[in-house]
């Protein structure tokens, strides 16, 4: 029977619990923030003895489901002041699984000023005082674990921007090659900094296979849609040679592509950043081309990015944070982000809300446009070291924004606007604009149909259908983040007939039940209708689900303006 | 006829209006919030094109009333993102009040990046490039527009904070003297810096008296409203003699002064910063003890401090400033908090909101608490300088909270939370949960009632009773702040049957008129719904009328507890 791992850091004791009937049938996103709406008080402060961390693997996590081992982690955001989850991929959403380990909940804060780190196994949680990677990047972290445990163990860690509690930190996953993967958004990595946590280690000896109520059932389900995906042609090719970097070049077509802080939708330097020329410059250095972010993923979006010498550099090289150094920023140097990703990886800020945020510090002056080498500098000496310069910038977008009274400043609900305009990608910003998370495209990623014409088509330009697409999506994303799925999922789950049923048929066989499709509609609506009731509890109304009012000014190519009303937006949640 | 002064800082172009009907019978605070609430579309950025700057006289200001020369002024708050209304005292109200300038009205933005300064005749209002006052303080410029002018010329400035766009910038205006007095609270000097216009000259030549409908009528209630003044011990007398310093001892007495950011409610140094103390420094340098804040003030609470050997510190030298440096910081040396003072005045920052925001700083481990030399350093050479550290010390309390992950953060709706506990003096709490301001003491001065016993008394420890106390002195306050009246006639209005009679008749004499008590009433209401309405509009929600957190542990000595249940607060508004 799986159990609740809970951690109290006030006290520094840990205790196993029964699963409440009402969690049982959750798991992932669907599970996290049912706890944090438990038992968080939505006004608390974030970084404050109140809010909690949790972790809580997917339903399907831990079986032989292809692409089902992300993580979700969840707590109210330093960042946004929203409900919060944010998840990865990496080893221990498969390892919490096999565990028994239905969720682990941090809660409280430590008397002392001293930092801990947490040891899981399937007996437990211990606690111990951590003195020797304080201040240490998150790859000496895994280093340091992976010699003192083995190659196979679990890591979830902080760099020194989590250490001090910064809002765009995030939580470092090891992935299968001892490398990382981000609990990206939102800060989770402040919560986990300000419980004074440098790292959670998990040994799964002991671990066992996943129980499958109906084993045949399930391997005959997961054959059909492991299928679905490798035929589908953006999840079984594009992102496998590409990476999600295959955007740069179809953006920049599409006038979607955010330049020079959003001030356009084209960029000149988009050849020298696409994921074509990625692709090559992989394959040329003897690089990776193609990687997965977790044991069982068939999609392998990632890469292993090498510089010209042929040595590691960063792996996860998403599209969004190329977009955001390159396009956003006119930095057409992708060695230079490259350098950047890695040490944002080391650590340990997000690197959308970084990006974004390098974009408003161009506006306000404190770098020019371009300058890829000053970047890395800022990232590494002032947001690495907690400057002042480095505090205000990794507090993201909006508080670069405030220090230096800059009002382009692309954010909604305090977190960094991502790589798809939403005055030429209309339903995108549907999403950025009434997401409980804040500006998050893996909300409901509306790209999809408007751009990538998955699922259909609706005219990005136009403003019909956008409020009716971001709904669908979202509502179906929030279902998927329960089971433990990539997101990217959804792809063959829009166009290929025998994918969506297949995977509620792994559901079904894994527990012994009889979910329907609408069932799965219904776990989505409930979780977004639960998510918005504690944003609301902590003060968020429909004033917050707007788009900065720069987004009024016409965007190039297609002079795109953000036109929607408050009506039109608000009627998003009407169901 | 008074006449609109509307100046366009997009288009450079500046016109005199008609006061439209619906503004005729307002002014102050009542007129400067309609036109915010009419013309400012509450999502707005502060700092962008769309908000507005209004500067408004009282209904009575440049008459011989007693204390009527305050001066509103109103905007979107870039600290609050609520409504605002900071007035001050000096010279302009009476300027604008004598002149015929009903309001002035600052919109939009310049498109280069040049500075300018507002000129204004009573033939309207011109606008001239500024170069080199820029950078400059504003004693300086203060000087300089004295030389350029003459002595009698009034002034409204920002310095470097307010040129910065920082949050916590105020705008300061030249008193009868020469020296500043401020409108402090909420940023009004960035939104005045986002035009770019770093002063505003005022040339009353061709002023005339302002006219007065039956001047017999208003003599003789202006004579029984001076006196009632007089006769009250704490305008009359407690005041002028201490200033509002008379207040720490009173605050320590009643274990009411928050010390060491919050944690205590006395200060073992209150003796070192009293107003007794203060008294005797002066009268021994040879400063002045009794001093007014503009032309006509019979109540006399500021002063002029000087150093050693009797040179010039600061005046206007307020309890609240001594208060957030003294007991708040720990530092028990008046002279140090003294020279802060001034160079607050001298760069523009709001003294409450930086007083505070040095609290958070020393439990940041910014700097040590009690280390006045530092403070000091850290004003004129971070924030003065606008570096790094000084953008978020200037940002206010909550920047700073953020900046550095701080959860002991005492602001409600972004603003520092003044001089008294609201735990210990409990009315005052529900003033700064529910003000329209953010915490703001000066919205519904409770501590009158709690701890001064003007007006009777209510316990301060229990919270029978404080909500209605708040919600008639906020009431009554939003009618004051319309007159031009200093907030302390309120103590006479309270205890002296004659005094607010009075008041009423010299409304009427001046307009020709006839409210009754109930209308002046129905005045603050209304100015109190209409500001709660745009905040509404902009998205703040009951949520918002909270206190921090930490307010419910307890605080000594009587470790009272802020114990309020939402209810409880929420029906402040049943009006």
């Amino acid at each position: 029977m799986d159990k609740i791992f809970r951690v109290n850091m006030t006290d520094l004791t840990t205790r196993i619990e029964e699963v409440p009937a009402a969690w049982a049938g959750l798991g992932g996103r669907g599970l996290t923030s049912t706890i944090v709406s438990a038992e968080v008080p939505p006004t608390c402060h974030a970084l404050g003895k109140n809010n909690k961390l949790v972790f809580a693997p997917g339903l399907l996590s831990g079986t032989a489901a292809a692409s089902s081992g992300r993580m979700s982690c969840g707590a109210k955001s330093p960042l946004t002041g929203t409900i919060k989850e944010s998840n990865a991929g990496g080893t221990t959403a498969q390892l919490f699984a096999r565990m028994g380990i239905k969720a682990l909940i941090i809660e409280g804060l430590p008397e002392e000023d001293k930092f801990y780190s947490l040891h899981l196994t399937t007996d437990g949680v211990s606690i111990a005082e951590e003195t020797e990677l304080l201040g240490k990047g998150n790859f000496a972290v895994i280093e340091a674990m992976e010699a003192k445990y083995d190659k196979k163990v679990g890591v979830m860690t902080i760099g020194s921007a989590g250490e001090l509690k910064m809002a765009s930190a995030n939580i470092s996953v090891k992935d299968p090659d001892s490398k990382i993967r981000s609990h990206g958004r939102g800060g989770m990595g402040a919560v986990m900094g300000s419980k004074k946590i440098k790292y959670i280690t998990i040994d799964g000896a002991g671990a066992t296979a996943v129980a499958i109520a109906d084993p045949d059932k399930f391997k005959a389900a997961a054959r059909v849609f492991a299928k679905a995906i490798l035929d589908h042609p953006v999840s079984g090719e594009g992102l496998g040679t590409y990476g999600t970097n295959v955007l740069v070049n179809v953006l920049h077509e599409a006038g979607g592509l955010p330049t020079r802080n959003f001030r356009f939708g084209q960029y000149e330097g988009h050849d020298k950043i696409s994921g074509e020329t990625m692709h090559e410059t992989i394959v040329a250095r003897g690089g990776k081309p193609k990687h997965g972010c977790h044991a069982g993923c068939v999609i392998q979006c990632s890469q292993v990015y090498t510089d010209k010498e042929g040595k590691y550099v960063t792996s996860g090289f998403e599209y969004e944070t190329i977009w955001g150094l390159g396009a956003n920023c006119c930095i057409d140097n992708l060695d230079d982000i490259a350098e950047a990703d890695s040490i944002m990886d080391d650590i340990g800020v997000d690197s959308i809300e970084t990006a974004v945020m390098m974009g408003v510090a161009m506006d306000a002056g404190i770098l020019p446009f371009g300058d890829g080498k000053e970047v890395i500098r800022l990232i590494k000496d002032e947001i690495g070291q907690g400057t002042p310069l480095g505090r205000i910038m990794g507090g993201g977008a909006a508080s670069v924004g405030n220090a230096y009274g800059v009002t382009r400043v692309p954010v909604v609900k305090g977190q960094g606007i991502p790589a798809y305009d939403p005055r030429s990608v209309k339903g995108i910003g549907i999403t950025y604009a009434t997401s409980t998370m804040g500006a998050d495209h893996t909300a409901g990623y509306s790209v999809a149909t408007n751009i990538l014409q998955i699922g259909g088509f609706v005219d990005p330009l136009k403003k019909e259908g956008q409020v009716e697409l971001s709904r669908n999506l979202q509502i179906a994303t929030a279902a998927i983040d329960s089971t433990g799925m990539c997101i990217f999922v959804a792809f063959p789950a829009l166009d290929i007939p025998e994918c969506l049923p297949a995977l509620i048929d792994m559901l079904n066989a894994r527990f012994g039940i009889s979910l329907t499709g609408d069932d799965v509609t219904e776990l989505g609506k409930n979780i977004l209708k639960l998510e918005r009731k504690f944003n609301q509890d902590a003060g968020f109304t429909n004033k917050h689900d707007r788009l900065p009012e720069f987004f009024q000014e016409p965007v190039p190519p297609h002079n795109a303006t953000w036109d929607f009303t408050d009506e039109e937006i608000d009627a998003f949640w009407d169901f």
